[in-house]
């Protein structure tokens, strides 16, 4: 059944979802107080009656009474899966082959470490065993809804994508522009397009006025179907009673713009009933979906909770703070081997500033517990910046225990053609929605010419199609060797830059400091390589945000790939300029810092 | 019957030409202080007895006795052109269908202006009387041999091509590495390559061993057959009388290792004889012409009397010198408008020191008679500088009056697609030898995007094919206009360089400060700019030299693009880098002039 309804998506129909279930069961003989939950257990022909209703106004999809069908929020009375799967079963009886299931997978109540207490693994078992009952009971697609958490989201499909392969929808609320605890509408969109879930969703909170701005707000790069189900109006209190004032004929006109935007599903929310539905579906009949092509085509999103990075030709080039990492560095070195974080927190908040838009994140020193030191770490920083991480390690566990507790889409650094590492880290990779620098090293030799390196990415590039893994969590290392040693080291790596994008249109990153090893004016090399790369079509660079010229050579560059628009960011930050100030503005500024001695020496290195 | 010649050469014979006429003159009759020429008119006998020896001897190539043959030389009682005449008849008739006739150039023993006080016309003219006489009187080939000046070379080249269509052969003579005043081998090669010759020789002066040594030095960029007639070894005084010491055995032996270096021409000069011709044809019998294929192979050479500068994708950029050129410039306004070129001169030294390896001349100003000043500056310019010049003017006549009096191989800044000036400019640019520049303008609207350039570029290329304008005279400017007014024109730019090399091969070169105009910040913008274009492949840059962040721009990527081995250059001048160092030095060098207040204005226009 679940390929019924993937088809239903791909061929472009209007899904017409159903109307609320509290407000039902409120008219149906729910007390105040009572969980619906348990309501629906005890009555399950009242649960049937209202989805009969649902699917007589019109409904193509019922949602079962599961809202708060998890460990968290159900009665100790009531076994999870056991429940979710008789919720399930009432659905699919009453809609028997004329329509299909909606397993609702609601919020839990609980907030994700370190905003909560409670930890990935276990919400991914909570929501496993929800989920697993709902496909037992013959759900047609999970439909995580009225989420609020990105961290929890991705929870609730790491654990549908376990437990079953139904389709996978989600559904975001937004107050006031972002959702509860801070997630915009477009960084939702983009950090569930690279989890690859079917359908994208908002639903409560408002009405069918306020979700239209939150579609219009993911519109630009929507490339996955949308789904709204607003309520019906924003609630009044009438005598005492909250009221949602929208009537049936009201909101199913204001609901016909949707699919004009281009947004394939649609139903109700709080407040909306048969007649509701009944309504839109009537006036669906008169309209059809207005597909609308994103308008920002970026190759790849990073997000982290709050915030989306583009990675893409038509995007500023993205610089990556390669600082946080041990290597060369004894003071951070010493540090992680203690356990301690706080010279790498400077480090973020100094390279943030400096003008890095993600923050690498590598602890991989002598004596350091990676699996540990590293998730750790990762949560620290997402907690407090808003920039994306790259998380970059050897060990594949640490990266696993990173992403279950990253929020958004944070980068993978990186996979290699090293045997089994696209086997262990693709599929996770794949299932966190996170993308990855591809690296093309596989040997012990380095792939001197672009053909070597090319044929490495190629390789990667059918094993990661092979496992599913989408193109847009592709990000190519173009790998900057050192010129010194290699003197055609560098034209190869541009046109590796190049090749990867007209072969296989995908974008690239490199780290930058290799280049120059070995010899003088490193930041003078490394600044002018930097500007070669970009006009070939780089994408992004690993390297130190403070270097002055390395930030020089980026604003000049933006201004002659016209990505600054009217070079209004260039004039802004050049009008005084004049070549002699240089690095020295830099060392003051790092110096300035308490761990200055460390960042001296550091600049040294560069 | 040139035609036979012409297909002789393609068709890699080995080409025997005779030996000395001098020597076997003295034998015959000819008193010590007699004109050659003189004998040769009265007794025409003597002369075909000599060409039948050497015919009979197995050469090829019978050289008339017309060595000093023109009005310089002649005695006043010989018409140059009768005379001329008359000794290619004598040739020719023993030639007859046995052999061709080589119609001998020498110098005239004049030196142009300004070493000498002849003017290019009058030696032209000299030249094409003679000329005219040779091939009148049955020469299948010009032989311009014996000389030692590019300038009178060149005359000699423009008046056979005035004269006649017939294959011209050009030799010049080389003491202690350079010739008489101061043209290396290879220049000499460069110059005559552009001049598009038949045949590029080396005679006199030296025997075997010593022109093996001036072969040896051209070899790397001849595309062109070579010709060499050595002495018979170097003279010795026997009883008060000069003598050649290498016996007929000797030499052929020693000839016979041209061949094997790729020379097609093989002959003697001073002290050979129908002896030594006779040897050298039989032990040619033995041998093959071991083509060579050049190893330095630049798009386009550049070149003064004494210099060449290589344009191409694998050469160093070339820095053309922007600044002799009145825009903007009231003090160079003003004395060029006097007719003074004091401070045109100081540019010259200045930016040649700052690295510049071609200088443009622009005179072009209101009240400014360009066809006087232009030849005149171009004049004193190319008697103190080595470095190549670019005659940059928009006047036709200008131009030809400053290619005729400068000896090398000057570019000519440019040829666009306005109207007739392709066809006025182009036969002058193909007579000289003289690159220029294709400027992708035609009409009032610029070109903005690359396929509007390329299309233009195009167009002029089929007029140029038409007008038998060989493709290694072409440079073609990408057109860097600027990106505050057009933002996509720098893309455009570097995709006209990428275009240029993809499709017709072609260098390309760029005014760099039009990038930049109305932006702050402008030596960053146009060092940016630079580097970006040097990635895809630009060959050389119009630009103010002393700008530092553009000489540290070209010093990094040349080690980028594996130009500076071993980053030898690179190491040697930037070991002290540091990036705070900057346009600081530059003001302070430019403000150690003379034409301080002048430079440093010009410095805020960059
Ligand atoms: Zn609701
Ligand atoms: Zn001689
Ligand atoms: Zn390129």
């Amino acid at each position: 059944m679940n390929d019924k309804v993937r088809s239903l998506i791909r061929e472009n129909n209007i899904l017409l979802f159903d109307g609320a279930m509290g407000t039902q069961l409120q008219d149906r003989g729910l007390q105040p107080g009572q969980s619906p939950e348990e309501f629906g257990d005890r009555h399950p022909e009242v649960i049937g009656a209202i989805h009969a209703d649902y699917l007589q106004a019109g409904a193509m999809f019922l949602t079962t009474n599961t809202f708060g069908g998890t460990s968290f929020k159900l009665p100790h009375s009531l076994d999870p899966q056991a429940f979710n799967r008789k919720m399930a079963e009432v659905a699919r009886g009453v809609a028997g082959t004329r329509g299909f299931v909606a397993g609702s997978v609601g919020p839990t109540g609980e907030l994700l470490a370190p905003l909560g207490k409670a930890g990935f693994a276990e919400l991914v078992d909570a929501f496993a065993r929800q989920i697993s009952g709902l496909a037992q009971g013959g759900a047609d697609l999970i439909l995580i809804e009225t989420q609020f958490d990105l961290g929890e989201i991705r929870a609730a499909v790491v654990a549908a994508r376990r437990v079953c392969d139904l389709p996978v929808a989600v559904s975001m609320t937004f107050e006031s522009g972002t959702s509860l605890t801070g997630t915009s509408p477009l960084t939702f969109l983009d950090t569930m397009q690279n989890l690859g879930v079917d359908l994208i969703g908002t639903n409560c909170s408002l009405g069918p006025e306020g979700l239209e701005e939150i579609v219009r707000a993911m519109l630009p790069r929507a490339r996955t179907p949308l789904l709204v189900q607003p309520n019906a109006g924003l609630p009044i209190l009438e005598n005492g009673r909250t009221v949602f004032p929208l009537q049936p004929q009201a909101f199913a006109e204001r609901m016909t713009r949707f699919p004009a935007l281009g947004v394939q599903g649609v139903g109700g929310c709080c407040g909306t009933s048969p007649a509701h539905v009944r309504a839109m579906a009537k006036a669906m009949r008169e309209v059809r979906i207005n597909l609308q092509s994103p308008t920002s085509h970026p190759d790849m999103v990073l997000t982290s909770r709050s915030t989306s990075v583009c990675v893409g030709l038509e995007e500023p080039m993205v610089v990556i703070g390669e600082r946080i990492n041990p290597t060369g560095k004894k003071q951070l070195t010493a540090q992680f081997q203690a356990g301690e974080q706080s010279l790498a927190m400077e480090m973020a908040v100094q390279q943030i500033a400096q003008g890095a838009r993600i923050l690498d994140v590598n602890v991989g020193a002598p004596m350091v517990v990676e699996e540990n030191l590293l998730p750790e770490l990762v949560s620290r920083l997402a907690a407090r910046f808003s920039a994306p991480l790259s998380i970059d390690s050897s060990k594949v566990e640490a990266i696993g225990a990173a992403l279950e507790c990253y929020p958004g889409s944070a980068l993978v650094n990186s996979i290699s053609g090293e045997a089994g590492r696209m086997e262990s880290l693709g599929p996770l990779c794949k299932m966190f929605g996170a993308p990855f620098v591809l690296l093309p090293l596989a040997g012990k030799d380095l792939p001197e010419t672009s053909t070597q390196r090319l044929k490495i990415v190629e390789s990667l590039l059918r094993k990661s199609e092979d496992l599913g893994i989408p193109r847009h969590l592709i990000l190519v290392d173009a790998l900057a060797l050192t010129v010194s040693s290699k003197p055609e080291s560098a034209k190869h790596c541009l046109q590796t830059i190049r090749s990867c994008r007209e072969e296989w249109n995908l974008p690239t990153v490199l780290g930058l400091s290799n280049i120059s090893f070995g010899l003088p004016a490193r930041e003078l090399l490394n600044s002018t390589f930097l500007t070669m790369a970009m006009s070939h079509g780089l994408c992004a660079v690993i390297a130190h945000p403070g270097a002055r010229r390395v930030q020089e050579a980026l604003a000049a560059g933006e201004v002659l790939l016209a990505r600054d628009p009217q070079a209004k960011s260039f004039v802004r930050n050049y009008s005084g300029w004049a070549a002699g100030d240089g690095a020295v503005t830099v060392k003051a500024a790092d110096s300035s810092t308490a761990s200055a001695g460390a960042a001296r020496k550091e600049v040294g290195t560069l």
